[in-house]
């Protein structure tokens, strides 16, 4: 008798699910999109997640089908779920995060506080969107974009005329204001089927080139009315949107002291890395609770600060490896990540997490570390 | 690119190695004795460990062969060597964890303080040394023994007849002083071929029938004298014997205030397991870091106090999953490590670990929530 948890796509956030489940000595199975993914070790089935047939082979023996990214179009879930498996987070929750436009309508109508936005299908619309924010705004495509692509600063409706033209009927691309923030923070939360919800401490989260490079757990100054605001945000879109499993809300922290929602992701999430090694219940164990409908593991700290470093590119000589050893010797107390991936400039190869009571220090020993693989 | 580290033997040792593995980016390979190992998931190969072709056609694109036990015979890893393959810890190194008469031998050599022992080929022997120790001994066979198995309390040379009939040529068994000992304890050591070693705090190990039930750590009371004896004694050991990987060094801490090696262990040992939740690296990253000539991790405490309690047996309707919910529910602080076993009587299924501030709140954690596996 095993639990079967089936998780469709192979980039390293299925990979990070595998450690929690072999300790909590669960069966899980990776549906891959092709040979020597990130995942491999899990993977059981190589194909293309939005091919019916091929989702619905893999997902038969499985107690539960899960996520590595957003992606699965919402009639192969739909297949899924008319043949009574379990899918979570489920598509009715899933498609705010597939889609940008639906996801700030709805955190709208909720009274959730977004950034100003408008959706926008004409050039007339582009330019009266930027007329009433100041000549400068935020456009980003409704669906796929992940790490700042899809997403621009604009200042003109011809800085985006190749999305417009691109359009398809009923389609549009979402504007957003370009919002004065101070930082950006991430609320990490987990909700289960039967309703239970269980939230990290909010994350300062900085990106470097619209990608997350640090994430520093928690938030200084975020105690209080910041982590209030924060952790009610999250709760109140979690329930509300019926997520199960993982979600992160990245957020705004403004100049003027709001917080506004940025993304959501229904899923582990880049914010969420320090938990595998700053909590005593990492993101991806608790997402596999989540899924399955098991109790919710506790997520307090286990140091008072953590601080994810992520590991973009990596190492020139193309082995990953190569900088372990002045690496583990100059930081014995870091824990690094890597995450089977060819490395290549800008892309996410790894990670590496630091802890401890002093949060200079454990700055410079996450950063010293990661630094030996970005020579 | 990818540096692949070979485990012979697919039990929960070698299955517990896998998620650090998966965290370092690490190719993990498994030689299971059958299907449906606890390792499974890492498992490249089955077959019979004692047999030269299958552990070299196994061993040949391995960068490093480890071990999940100790009883792979000494001609086939000459083999593996003569092909140039490394092996950690080494067969000069393994021969004295798996032969206990030659391990009483070399540690007096060295010095080492061991119970009172005697090489016994038969009964006159038995005789002889029962009359030099009051009557009671502890008989032990030199090989295949574990978790109790193979040692016998005796009281007379009748009680090993069974024994001494079956020995081979030149062959003996080990006779030892019943030692009166307050507590046993257990010392931790990773030591990588450049020779660089590290230490856990010594723990505090309770058995129950022979086998390991309950692991303190770090012992209760053993900061100073004890810590440094139990250290000492195991860095002599490692460095002496050429140990590379993880060797745990079983100690009686006696009545009369002193410490006696009672066994070794070359490979992660379940006095170990704590580590994964309790100190920043665990035995299994470090056992993975040493065989590979890594610099060794921290090994520092992340709380003051963990506790590890054995589910033995595990739960009698055959579901290892079944007791999760109220588990999880009670405790939520615990990480819980399923081994993918089967439950049987007696059987080592998995752990509980907790972690805190507080040991009798703790212990109360550790208990109560493998208390729900043992029902």
């Amino acid at each position: 008798m095993t639990t079967v948890v089936g998780v469709i796509g192979g980039g390293q956030l299925a990979r990070m699910m595998v450690p929690p489940a072999i300790n909590l000595g669960l069966d899980i199975r990776v549906l891959a999109e092709n040979e020597g993914s990130s995942a491999q070790i899990a993977a059981t089935q190589v194909g293309d997640y939005t091919d019916v047939d091929t989702v619905v082979s893999f997902a038969t023996d499985c107690d539960v089908i899960t996520f590595d990214h957003e992606h699965v179009p919402a009639h192969v879930l739909a297949e899924l779920i008319s043949r009574g498996i379990a899918v979570h987070p489920g598509p009715h929750a899933l498609q705010f995060a597939q889609d940008k436009l639906r996801m700030r309508e709805r955190l709208a109508e909720l009274g959730i506080p977004v950034p100003g936005w408008m959706r926008a299908s004409e050039e007339a619309h582009v330019d009266a969107f930027l007329q009433e924010w100041g000549g400068k705004a935020v456009a980003k495509t409704a669906r796929g974009g992940y790490d700042g692509k899809g997403v621009r600063v604009i200042t003109s409706a011809a800085d985006v005329s190749d999305w417009l033209t691109k359009l398809g009927p009923g389609e549009s691309i979402l504007l957003e204001e370009l919002v004065d923030f101070r930082r950006e923070l991430s609320q990490l939360i987990a909700r289960r089927p039967s309703g239970e919800m269980a939230l990290w401490p909010v994350v300062e989260s900085i990106q470097t080139d619209g990608v997350c490079s640090e994430v520093i757990a928690p938030a200084p100054l975020s105690q209080g009315k910041i982590a209030d605001m924060a952790g009610s945000i999250a709760s109140q879109i979690a329930a509300e949107l019926d997520v199960t499993g993982v979600m992160a809300v990245e957020l705004f922290e403004t100049t003027d002291d709001r917080i506004l929602v940025n993304e959501l992701a229904m899923r582990p999430h880049n914010s969420g890395h320090w938990t595998q090694d700053g909590s005593t219940t990492s993101q991806f164990e608790q997402h596999l609770r989540a899924v399955l409908d098991l109790p919710l593991g506790a997520t307090g700290l286990t140091a008072p600060h953590t601080v994810m470093v992520n590991i973009l590119g990596g190492p020139s000589s193309g082995d990953m490896l190569a900088p372990y050893p002045r690496a583990m010797a100059d930081h014995p107390t870091v824990k690094i990540h890597t995450y089977g991936k060819e490395p290549r400039p800008g892309r996410k190869v790894g990670h590496v997490n630091a802890s401890g009571d002093d949060l200079p220090e454990v700055v410079y020993q996450a950063r010293g570390a990661a630094g030996f693989f970005q020579v």
